[in-house]
């Protein structure tokens, strides 16, 4: 199960299960002289945070991130500086409620990895799915924390734009609208419409996949490469990383399937200022996996969480056929928490390439 | 702009251009005592080699491969057995047509790497796009070919399933006409469509995305791995490696955004012998990132090329607002051609993860 | 400063600074199901541990381990059960006595990474010396921990055997008498004459190079590769990765320059039992890269701790000259707690290596 | 078999036995913009060269480097231009002498790698040693021409200090010297001392070892990091990646473990133009793993051949005792051409270092 790395120059690793005392990661390659605060770290996890509306699991964790290492401290006793060495992050799993597992523990619920699991690794921490826990997104969007300081003016921000059926207009896009409602999303006039489609949902014990749209601002153009390191691939790579994930995209994605040369081209000009302009962006700012210049934007798709109240026919441990409820705390929509997931994965990519093109250390430069 | 290498213990190191005197690929990390002989790499490269009909380039490449490394040869003086050591294979380019290449040379092309490529690197081979190539593919055709052989029983198979808005009907699916057509279509029925469309896109000098699906059947359970090396996200990771490819989805994929978890899970049963039956595959074969033993099905969304006869808007390296015609052999639509690309991809992380459960040496087992 | 990570699919990142909180390490890649004790793990620990006589630095530091994740707990609720996925390990540093760092923070000692650090990052934690600080090893140690339960019957033994010229009679080597010595010497006659020379380098101020030799037993034939991956290869990059390690050996290691082929030839004849015999091990038990069976030998040499009482020549920060003497407490002599370190690092290299040939979860072969 | 690659940002790839068709190279993540022409390139092969003199192995080949990508040519058809994509490089192997391997095929040769080969792999190309023929190296002197440019104003140079007992003196070290003899020995009263010794070595049969040097000046200060990929750590593992190599130190090396922390510590001062100056080089370049701006000094153990015409005891492959001799044409002291081998992989570890420190890219700076 090696692995539980991401980044090349930018690297990430974390730890930690649903279940046991803690879990984090290590941001190596950071480097030196990056100020912040332990809030500018914490806005992240906040909003990820479980409980924090009746559409998401009712587990409560404080999710509070400490800094253990790769930093030191200003003068004011608060401004942590980066000092190019590791920086180990920590949060505790404050709510494991005991409860009874039998079923869960023995039996294999369709959809969910338990049976990959126990089938790979013979044993399995049947409290809360082990590393296929969205827990582990927590310590993700910690180190996605850190990435947004590596690129001096990148503005990292996600939305939920469909949940089932039900897509957003994309003519009302608002940003400002995305922290005013539960689902983070841009279109004000679709909020009520998923809040009863979601309490529907929730009611019925039942579950409904999503779709999250990230974009990029501020990138720099000439980030990534043209094969086996293009910035899309290692996007599209660490967002396939997320749980119940099954599908990403970058700008027209399969859109791009349907369409012509002539209109797939994003068109030039020369602007006023002397730099030059695009006149669309269905490259979603990547052309030949480096970026333009352009906003960088990706989609990808969540599948409906597994653990429902509707009875399922499975199999257990033993080989019997069984017939499966799950019961227990659970997200009705996991795509809408990971939104931050998401621009975490977008962030780090970034970061990671950022570091490649100008170097790690930036002082000998 | 490094990393030209793909894999874990299977690894692949491709290079090359289009227009330099050949390209190829070091496969690293195939295990000793394979036997194939060159034909069998050969045919796979037949299927991606331009000039096979009026809907692909009409560049005349052999294509042939030869194996400089890596192998001995068994006393037939025709088999080959691979040794455990790299190897090295290699492709001429024949067909390197000089022409005026004036204005690209200095122009960019909307939607195309051009611009990205100056503005990283500062020096770019405007003679047929350098890394970002169809040309490169080849390389990576050949080394699926040796990751065929390292899974007993592996069977990868790909199909064109979309041009532009014309889709297959899935009813009609039949393997055994995939390769019956000059589109890799497994519906005859979609063939006359696609043929006239076609016509069309390419007497105006157009050209139109696709879609391409692959399936892998009896691929071992319990490949893969949670997070960060799920098998899914090494598969989307590689099929967006591959150029124009904009979009990657496993299983129901972005389907998957639209439907509950009632409708999502795949549910089970013991089958007569014993055997773990699965009643749907929604998952595509993967789950929590680990194979669960149905067929592994992956799809992607290929771009239509930037290379189009239709005037379009841009700038020149000097800054100037030009307009830009592409004039020169090119794939109306490259979606046909990357199927046996996005084969090779799936075949190598197959392999890839294979030798990461079962040890690259099997010798000592 | 990225990577602070070692091994290919036994992966270990260690992170923390001698003065943060705590320090640690996450070990990626270990198989399931390997069963260990708390104390399995701290035994290594103990041995590493500051304050054990008067040969080493007087800091105090209880260096007790906690594992945070990775394992489930057997019924005893004491024995750990690996369940493949990473395990964190936490160690708290509780001995940072708060002193006048003046001096250091602005002044380079010589031979001491002060000087690099600053060039390189702009800024250093003097307060003990970041990353280069001796403290980080114990990670390493927790980790070699691991490392060691991964193959089966492998048994991983260090000594002491060279302080200043003083060398041990190799006629004398007993392993079991190296814990009964505060020097990990296993020449009991040697003892009495480090002793009397390292009171009188301690008293002194001063500081004295060292060399240790790590013996592994029970390691598997077959681990390793040719070039590039050699088994002995990746286990001097680990050992030359120790703080103040300047030179690495295998074997005869530098003695093979001076003898002859007939001389440094292993010969080998079938034994009894049918099974190969070598005559001799100059090749310290690895053949072209790979394990032989045979016993594998590695030896590596310590210089000197920088921090002496002497006064030396040095310049400051500002780039004025200066004269400095390093107060505090430190080793005399580093190279005895390297002991304990070394075994750590040897275990980790044939950890990774047993993983790649045998494949890394077991339960599917 | 895996791992054929070294390198973090400036990776290179070897393929090929000294009994295929052909052996290479692929350096990947060469900065853009490089200028350099063939002969370079070949100015370093042509030191590596079999043949050259009578105490080198007398097999004939050309080792011309040919250039298959990563380069455009500039306008006088000669100067190559460095694209920032993977230079593939290929040497032809032209005497490969058919002779009777018969015994060789299916005995071990002491001290070779044959017996450990057979035991991991099942299969060994025999004629020649396969990877771990000395011919892979002149892969790797052709990657190393390539790295020396990489650096701008840096100069690595070798020379051979030991051959069996017998030591150059330091006091007569003159680099000039290096090429006017067959030792590339910088000690001209060495030479004569050493050509009656090796022809006494070369008239049984015999073969020797031997130590070489090599040193780095024009090393930025700067390049490193702390651990797991200090400098020196990385040119130690290059080093012993080196085949016969048993043994690598930096600066005093294992000289470091004899001498106290005062005789250790280069002190320093301002120098009259303002920089730093090091009044000593005991650290090598080196100090925490990271250059200090002084020249990088590093050494390596060369074991002798294995391949000796004095009858040794072994096996066979059906386990039966057999007494062996080897004929054929050998290196009685292989350490002669390992001196341009171990400044390749010098030059190949400072130009990772140098990237991973700058940038890959250099453009966008």
């Amino acid at each position: 199960m090696s692995h539980n790395t991401f980044g090349h120059l930018f690297r990430v690793t974390t730890w930690g299960e649903s279940h046991g005392p803690a879990l984090g990661c290590v941001v190596d390659g950071c480097p030196p002289g990056l100020r912040f605060k332990l809030e500018d770290l914490q806005v992240w996890l906040d909003k990820r945070k479980p409980g924090q509306s009746r559409f998401v699991t009712q587990r409560r964790e404080a999710d509070l991130v400490k800094v253990l290492s790769g930093v030191m401290f200003d003068t004011d006793g608060e401004t942590m500086i980066s000092t190019g060495t590791p920086i180990s992050m920590l949060i505790e799993n404050t709510d494991q409620r005991s409860k009874d597992y039998g079923d869960i523990a023995q039996q294999y619920r369709p959809g969910h990895a338990d049976y990959t699991y126990d089938l790979k690794y013979g044993i399995r921490d049947y409290r809360g799915g082990g590393r296929s826990s969205a827990r582990e997104t927590a310590a993700r969007v910690a180190a996605g924390g850190i990435a947004r300081l590596v690129v001096p003016g990148v503005k990292v921000r996600g939305a939920l734009i469909q949940i089932g059926k039900h897509k957003i207009n994309r003519q009302n896009w608002d940003w400002d609208q995305v922290d005013n409602n539960p689902f983070f999303a841009p279109d004000p006039e679709i909020v009520p419409v998923w809040e009863e489609y979601l309490d529907g949902i929730r009611k019925n014990g039942s579950s409904i996949g999503a779709i999250v749209e990230v974009v990029a601002e501020g990138v720099p153009a000439g980030l990534g490469a043209p094969i086996y390191s293009k910035l899309d691939q290692d996007i599209a790579a660490l967002l396939m990383s997320i749980n119940a994930v099954k599908g990403v995209e970058i700008g027209n994605g399969f859109g791009a399937a349907e369409i012509t040369g002539e209109e797939n081209a994003d068109e030039m000009r020369m602007g006023n200022d002397g730099t030059p302009l695009f006149l669309s962006n269905n490259a979603g700012g990547i052309l030949g996996g480096i970026s333009t210049g352009q906003p960088v934007v990706a989609r990808f798709a969540i599948k409906p969480t597994s653990s429902i109240l509707t009875e399922r026919q499975s199999i257990d441990a033993a080989g019997n056929n069984v017939d499966i409820r799950t019961k227990g705390r659970h997200d009705p929509c996991v795509g809408i928490r990971a939104v931050p997931i998401g621009e975490a994965m977008v962030a780090c990519a970034i970061a990671d390439h950022y570091l490649r093109d100008r170097g790690q250390t930036g002082r000998l430069k």
